[in-house]
């Protein structure tokens, strides 16, 4: 079947949004639509003007036999700042107060809206980064991991406080957690991750950092390398900081159990992240 | 700004694939494209007719001043044989064997791609249904349960097998595991689930179905109640199942360790699910 441009615009997007970071040649487009190569050459530049003008993302053609084209999924500054500005707001909300000032975050670690804006802010921060696995540790890690996995098309890697049949053979390490000093475990499937990856953590909560700390150490058991470390919510006021190069969506600055007042700021993205459509 | 008919059919794809089963007014679209309200009308005409030709979904026009236009993922029968097909071929293969029969499922529960298919074609399955929140448990139900919530656009609940400071105020249950016969605990937090609301439930693995009946007995003391039943993988060959109204989209029928061998089929799927592109 042979297919106008304008079904081929619907399809396209469509391929193109669930293959992200992927190289698709030119030929393989040619051949599903029956189309000549140079209208799918014209269909792409409306595409990639479209998906640049509404902060969906950019198209990268790589030329030659062997090229084709990426879509590397990507943000305008100021969609990054309503979404944090919104994220500061939810995560204010006095009613997330539990006792001992912990915040309650199960509702937007479930709400697939906010998870695939986290997803695609923090995989639009590392956009030039060289990134094989995501990894987290269960149980609030997840969600921002999988959402995440989904934007840079790679898979993700759960690490647990504890040994579990189903796993496999396992790697386990002690950490000391930053904040309680407490000695933790934690443990990984040895054959979840390749020797030498390149790997980003990504986990939803970092005080003095000790979880993410731990989460390097491992990978150094496994030969693997961090890629990156992001976050969505960063806590400050803590004495010693045990992870300096990290992405954060935003940052509690304070939190008062008596006044029910929870102050939340814009984490370091716009410091550290410098490339916007 | 003023778009050309490819210009908003780039965006408007974009715009529906992230906001299924949403209904968005007609003037929602006039308005974002300062288009002729007829234009907009054979836009979604062509989107509607391409989701159905690739396997995508359909658009569903709800007419009258309040109407609009609602994107419904959904699956071809073929796509779905398809996508089955390589489960089975995944999951058969004898390097997941683990002592005790166990099958190691690490890798596909964190592969976006399978997540994504898997989440579209369970989705797809209660497409008909009305669901207000997706429930699972702790830890490989998670990404099931997200992957499904993307295509549903309704959010998710974990519960957990241990109460956690960060939950806030619980309801503990206590349930019979249906294989091995012991005692287990579920705690789910209060404030993550409405009274009255239509829960999906869904899991990674179901033998007996101790656990999902553990969760449907959760769903009472919230006076919720269950809107179906969805799991990845059902095993076969066991005395009494616990639950008999669920979909599952492979079968282990068979795991000899000793010849390293482990047999899988379709699941109900089929039998179940009467509603293709």
């Amino acid at each position: 079947m042979k297919f106008r441009r304008s079904e081929r615009l619907v399809d396209m997007t469509h391929y193109l949004m669930n293959h992200p970071r992927e190289l698709i040649s030119l030929s393989w487009f040619v051949q599903r639509y029956q189309s000549a190569k140079s209208s799918i050459s014209e269909d792409l530049v409306i595409i990639n003007e479209m998906f640049k003008h509404q902060g969906i993302g950019i198209l990268q053609t790589v030329p030659g036999a062997a090229g084709g084209v990426k879509y590397f999924p990507m943000v305008k500054k100021e969609q990054a700042a309503d979404f944090v500005k919104v994220l500061c707001d939810l995560i204010a909300d006095p009613d997330r107060l539990l006792p001992g000032g912990y915040l309650y975050m199960g509702d937007l670690l479930g709400d697939p809206k906010i998870l695939h804006e986290v997803g695609k802010h923090l995989a639009a921060a590392v956009t030039d980064k060289n990134i094989d696995v995501i990894m987290t540790v269960a149980t609030k890690g997840i969600p921002i991991a999988q959402a995440v996995s989904t934007f840079l098309n790679v898979p993700f890697v759960i690490v647990r406080r504890d040994t579990k049949v189903t796993e496999g053979p396992t790697v386990t390490i002690n950490y000391v957690s930053g904040s309680t000093k407490r000695i933790q475990t934690m443990v990984l499937s040895k054959r979840s991750l390749k020797e030498g990856s390149n790997v980003l953590i990504v986990d939803d909560f970092m005080k003095a950092g000790g979880t993410i700390h731990g989460m390097v150490n491992l990978l150094e058991e496994f030969d693997a390398s961090v890629a990156g470390i992001a976050v969505l919510v960063e806590s400050e006021h803590v004495e010693e900081r045990l992870v300096d190069d990290y992405i954060s969506l935003v940052k509690l600055t304070d939190v008062n159990t008596r006044e029910k007042q929870i102050n939340v700021v814009e984490g370091n993205y716009f410091s550290k992240v410098d490339h916007f459509l």
